[in-house]
């Protein structure tokens, strides 16, 4: 059973749906009232972060018929929050008349490592030297092809560096291969990055895009700990940096907010580590630096809206609060440049993301 | 049965309750959760603007011991975003344990035009001239105490401009207070004032006090058109302000925000117009043009957390979208120095508040 596409520019009153109820969903739901929508959450768990502050939740699995169905009934868009979203899930709600956006292309170029580096090196976006093997064998070659040490990665699944190790000769590839359970995978080169960065950028449904001014971030232990923003960058880097978003959101006839991981080399040149078809954690920053953050701006996008400015104004030190670390939300509170954002998750288990802190200072 | 009070500063996970589920309330419910806070809204309307962000609903009158008590069961502090709230139910909410924030002072000050006049004056905030009646004859009486025009307002209830008119000579006063229903009123003097000013103030519940810059507004018909702020006006205007609601917040043991609404005198005198112990359309601006907002401000006092900065980050012009106004949602999703923010009310009568627009502009 079909329905007529939804108008667009959508109105204020319609109905956004968001696949997956963390803490992306609930920033996009909070976004996404202030501009006068409902929001209805598909996630698999009940009572999470985004549900608490939406006006339906719908609990059933990714892939479940019945919910998805569901959440057509409400829904006049639907994006999502993370980019493990089963393809058939898509299709279906694409089939039910409910548009869905970022598009499957998207989708498909994020959910397969392999699939994600060809494309970014098929439309003039560098990556380090990768190779992909579905072998024990393979994994030996592969890592004979880029050269060691070199990251071993799952094609699929994996994020804040779970499925991945560093493999540092090409025999001992064959056991990483095994220990990661011996599903396909790709060997990247070690990058030898001089800095971390990342550019937040969206295109609207009329195919204007915005970026907003590169992040500069430290990771520990495969987690973001913290983005500075906007990073101090020379005029080249930044151009690069446009240039490399301008051509991924051409590239995947891209709607909404995409997150793009960098590795600034030394000389300057910028290499693409990864993109994620969502809103990002290195993108939080822009809560208090911009008029228009990440979360507004993706819901903007998706909603057939005209993109909002994406200048900065302030400079933003941003900083992940994992596990314990948000029990210091006295501490936080009390300090006059910090904005507490805080995810209302039941539950601190060490490394999770509870939180975030955006320290605020004068451009 | 009333339990232990809350241990305050309320930590983030636990449940603020809000009496109250318009766009105020939702407004706070959207800064409480993202303080990590969960928010319970209590409102005889169902699904209004403020439940459909917030994790749980009570749909019952403000005084039905049955809603309350189940407020009272989910809420650790209850506050509220209208003065009219009964004071049998913020009785019934302390005998349970739960505080309420503002507290009965307050609530009764504000309820009560003559007793919120007299409260003024008696700690040393001018008003008006004004005389309280309860008859035709009375409220002739009164008309020569404070000399004609004066207005006449009912003592309670009565918001926007209604439940008040002009008396031009004092003989029509007793036709007046027939036409108002023959309720108790107050006649107060016509104030000539040069401008409407408003301060919104905080107080925590250490005593510590905050006050945003002023705001200069600007009515059409009895209801809120446009704020700017700050406000231009000389210090000693300021001061006078901050004074104001410094005796006002220490004369009420206030915890929260509070809107105090001012006429500015010909010379630069204040005179207190009225009191709101809530956040306050006139504060709206802060959304945009402060680092912490009104809404936080609110919901980190009655939490017992400290207050944080008000010092204006630009100059903003907040403009209310009443009944149809809001269907130009487009055109200020366009305008690059606008932020919408729209209540997701369903029905755009006249005059309703629907939303409002913060132009944004460098201080």
């Amino acid at each position: 059973m079909s329905r007529s596409p939804p108008v667009l520019p959508l109105a204020p009153g319609s109905t956004i749906g968001i696949l997956g109820g963390g803490q992306l969903g609930r920033m996009l739901a909070q976004a996404a009232a202030r501009l006068g929508f409902d929001v209805a959450i598909l996630d698999p768990e009940p009572d999470g972060p985004a549900a608490r502050v939406s006006a339906h939740a719908i609990t059933a699995a990714y892939d479940d018929p019945k919910g998805l169905q569901a959440l057509a009934d409400l829904a006049d868009v639907v994006t999502y929050e993370f980019e493990n979203v089963p393809a058939a899930a898509v299709a279906q709600l694409a089939a039910l008349g409910v548009p869905v956006a970022p598009g499957p292309a998207a989708l498909e170029a994020a959910q397969d490592r392999f699939v994600e580096k060809s494309f970014l090196n098929a439309h003039g976006a560098s990556t380090v030297a990768f190779a992909p093997a579905a072998s024990p064998q393979e994994a030996v070659g592969a890592m004979e092809q880029v050269g060691a040490p070199a990251l071993m990665k799952t094609r699929r699944e994996g994020y804040d560096g779970k499925g991945q190790r560093w493999v540092e000769h090409a025999p001992d590839a064959a056991r990483a291969f095994a220990e990661l359970g011996g599903a396909p995978v790709i060997l990247e080169a070690a990058a030898g990055f001089r800095r971390e960065l990342s550019i937040i950028a969206a295109r609207g449904r009329d195919g204007s895009t915005a970026v907003y001014p590169l992040a500069e971030n430290h990771h520990e232990g495969g987690i973001l700990r913290r983005s500075i923003a906007p990073a101090r960058v020379v005029a080249a880097v930044a151009e690069q940096a446009e240039r490399i978003a301008a051509r991924v959101l051409a590239g995947l006839d891209y709607v909404g907010v995409i997150g793009i991981e960098l590795f600034e080399m030394e000389g300057g040149r910028l290499l693409v580590n990864e993109i994620a078809p969502r809103v990002h954690n290195t993108g939080h920053w822009t809560l208090d630096g911009c008029e228009v953050d990440q979360f507004e701006q993706h819901i903007r996008a998706v909603a057939g809206w005209p993109l909002g400015p994406t200048h900065p104004t302030a400079r933003v030190e941003m900083l992940n609060l994992l596990g314990d670390e948000a029990q210091g939300w006295l501490k936080f509170a009390q300090e006059p440049e910090s904005r507490l954002h805080l995810y209302g998750k039941r539950e601190a288990k060490p490394g999770r993301k509870m939180g975030h802190v955006n320290r605020v200072k004068p451009l």
